[in-house]
């Protein structure tokens, strides 16, 4: 066999791997937005012979040795060019795959599953120490799979790098300090301003909110022959496969906004997802998303840079307003003000776009501490309460407010936590680059016209797949290296026009 | 290994293979219900991957070997335990599985695939020479599957039985005889007779619609927690795994017993396959179902024989009228009659239940011909013209509302359609021998009680699975032979009830 006829089996795999995927993420959106309750226990049996079924093909023997037949080729020489990103990647993901043994494997994927169970117990009942050995059990498994994936200096960087390639503590931790000093210097700043007049009360009936996020979604650039959008009970995206993205969203009916920036953050997923699923490099690692906080980033990018601007509301207020006649004497201004509220809270999920980093940083210096062995996991809630009260000010009255309130953890998805702001990070730099780039953007979206930003995106984002490590990919889009300085300068920019300071 | 650990091993592969099957129900159920447009395409090859697991699963050698040991041991002693059955039915699947080589049931697949997309765009523009190529190539790629999988007489046996095992030619042949002439006689009775009173116009609003739809598959016994109610072009049922099964249907507002009827047709399908899919032999042969034809006989039972009955509209009417006030001052009676008229007419999904036998007696005879080279593809359309005037008195306009209006050939599928109506036999066989086991079965079902007849189909047709061929299956319930009789007598009932003849 030569090398193209290797490089051709190797996409082959691939593909049928990425088709059997769709299955496992379809048994997955249906889970969580159609079954019927009888049927749980059924579905995740289902679950767990598809991916036996992937983590078999994922370390098949043969991809080593069509691998092998690449490298020592010429197929790679260009180190920029499809064959060679694809070839390095699939490297990447099979040296990664075959260095967890079959019996690790199973055992994270079963402790995932039980300990999922007894966190939704836990948090109902309010009851950590019912949670405690499976967050342990999670943890020493993680820490078995650090040791067995390897990492230049600490078991973390093993952990954080299989959601953020290249990523390292030493990386990332000066980024969240900068964010953590910025953030609380906010905070504090508009601590004693006068809150921005709230939106008008409900009741905003479900039909007509459902309504106009089919008009938003498709205004943002969603198509709706590839897309649908579904109510669960915690909202998502999902790529199923090609020309399929979902969106969910849950509906409150006395504040629309929540469900409308739900669907802004999951149409910025769908967006990336398309950018990928409808192209000829389908089912290859240049047609695959790069890294959680580059699919972040694409999210608030569109919820936040987009969706909570001044302008995007010019545009926005008079649709919204044939749907809501109370919103009919607001400006556009009123709603920008009115949704983006500083308003420090327990819950990571209702957080703002301000504190919302804060939440990172808190789970983020607990869960490294938790890996490097320095906190004990029966000490961990007391740990969780102690850093709230540092960082936001607040102490849960429970731990269901507290450390029980995110399922991360107890799935053993260690390392997560940081790319929501890293994320957020890389959204600020792409956005305030997409800026420079695009003359009278703001003026585009006031328009309600999202096509120059979304081609920028397509070209600097969406086509580069996993071309380049993710904080390369953003110093190529952007020019230069990503900081926290253009989120701390978005965030300042607008608390100073809301609050005046 | 033993002969106890070859049977766990089967039990093992059997169940992942259904687990396996289940995303496949799921990906297919998700086509036709909610699937974007954009993304057709790559479900297709979704459903593709997926299929050549499956039947890789199904020739794997070690099957082979698991089964001799078996067979080789005390294990199938007793023939009609579980052990027996399973160790029987998974040789049959097994044999038959490896008799089919690998080229031809890739070749048999691709060639359903382009057939069905060929035949949709045939049946739009009225172009059935368009079609026929993909038709002659259909029936060229089935009778090399019936010489590779051999038959005693012919190789229409050889199609038919994968549908219906155990029937021949020569065994169904009578059956659908004796059909077509007593249908035949009771058609050309009523044809003078005044047609009942037709139910009060529309509107029929939707959403009532689905309401009265969600309490009536509840009351004829179908688990909420185990069920889903959607819509599609084409209404089905479909158990996707262990508690989960689902039916669409197809709403008119000017016509509710529509999307009614083929709600009781797919609840029956649905009680039929929760009555395997929830015991514990899951995922083996005995928590099975055992033939198209039994299906059909649980579907057809609960629409014709329970839902257009005198007794059940007793109950139902005012339920129904509660939703649609036009029906309030109707009896029972008059719906009775409404939903039996005999009205002949060229489509066979539309017709009623007394007709709907000669259109598959029409369609198996020209099948028949066709499989024994009795009658050529090009000469197909006007031989169906002919039969249609010679058995339904009417020749159709055209070849849309003709020959093409059945998607079955096109997916290969000869030897399905007499198990329509061996399903009907199966039906009339199976009440009319409930309603001498069930003491006051008519006063029950008038109460809205239909536990009764739900228990004796679950001992003596879900809970057997594929214990016994479907014949005997229908004798073992019934304490005879099944006839053609009791659906003659059930038919020519119903008529002199409505028509007075």
């Amino acid at each position: 066999m030569n090398a193209q006829q290797a490089y051709d089996q190797l996409v082959a795999h691939g593909r049928t791997s990425t088709d059997l995927a769709s299955a496992l993420n379809l048994l997955s959106w249906d889970q969580q937005v159609l079954l019927p309750p009888a049927a749980h226990a059924g579905r995740a049996e289902q679950i767990g012979a598809l991916t036996a079924i992937l983590h078999a093909r994922a370390t098949d023997p043969h991809i080593g040795q069509w691998l092998d037949a690449c490298e020592n080729s010429d197929l790679p020489r260009d180190g920029l060019s499809i064959e060679a990103t694809n070839i390095r990647e699939w490297r990447r993901d099979y040296d990664l795959a075959v260095k967890i043994p079959q019996d690790l494997a199973v055992a994270l994927a079963q402790a995932a599953s039980a300990g999922q169970r007894a966190w939704e117990l836990a948090r109902e009942e309010n009851n950590f120490s019912a949670f405690a050995p499976h967050l342990q059990k999670m943890l020493d498994l993680s820490l078995e799979k650090a040791a067995a994936v390897g990492y230049a200096e600490e078991p973390y960087d093993a952990l954080l790098d299989a959601f953020e390639p290249g990523e390292t503590v030493s990386t990332i931790a000066p980024i969240l300090d900068e964010l953590r000093t910025a953030t609380t210097a906010i905070i504090n700043a508009v601590a004693d301003a006068p809150a921005p007049q709230p939106l008008p009360a409900g009741p905003y009936p479900t039909t007509a909110q459902t309504r106009l996020l089919h008009q938003i979604t498709v205004l943002l650039g969603l198509p709706e022959s590839a897309s649908r959008l579904d109510v669960s009970a915690h909202p998502f995206s999902t790529c199923i496969g090609r020309g399929d993205t979902r969106i969910t969203v849950r509906f409150d009916e006395t504040d629309f906004t929540k469900a409308f920036f739900g669907a802004a953050h999951e149409t910025g997923h769908s967006l990336y997802s398309l950018g990928h699923c409808n192209n000829g490099v389908y089912g290859t690692p240049m047609g695959e998303p790069v890294s959680f906080a580059v699919h972040e980033s694409q999210s608030r990018l569109w919820e936040n840079q987009v969706a909570r601007s001044q302008p995007f509301w010019e545009y926005a207020l008079p649709l919204a307003a044939t749907h809501f006649p109370q919103l009919a004497d607001l400006e556009a201004e009123d709603i920008f003000r009115a949704v983006g509220a500083i308003t420090p809270g327990l819950i990571r999920v209702d957080a703002d776009e301000t504190t919302y980093n804060q939440h990172i940083v808190l789970r983020f210096e607990l869960e490294l501490a938790l890996v490097r062995g320095e906190l004990e996991v029966d000490d961990l809630p007391q740990a969780w309460n102690e850093k709230s009260r540092n960082i936001l000010g607040i102490i849960p009255p429970n731990d269901t407010a507290g450390v029980l309130q995110d399922v991360h953890w107890a799935a053993g998805d260690f390392g997560y936590f940081p790319t929501y702001s890293l994320g957020n990070v890389y959204a600020a730099c792409l956005f305030e680059a997409a800026g420079k780039a695009i003359p009278n953007l703001s003026r585009h979206m006031a328009a309600g016209d999202f096509s120059s930003l979304r081609q920028w995106l397509t070209t600097t984002i969406y086509e580069k797949g996993r071309l380049l490590r993710p904080r390369d990919l953003i110093t190529a889009a952007t020019g230069s290296a990503p900081t926290a300085g253009p989120l701390i300068r978005h965030l300042q920019s607008r608390a100073s026009c809301i609050y005046g300071i």
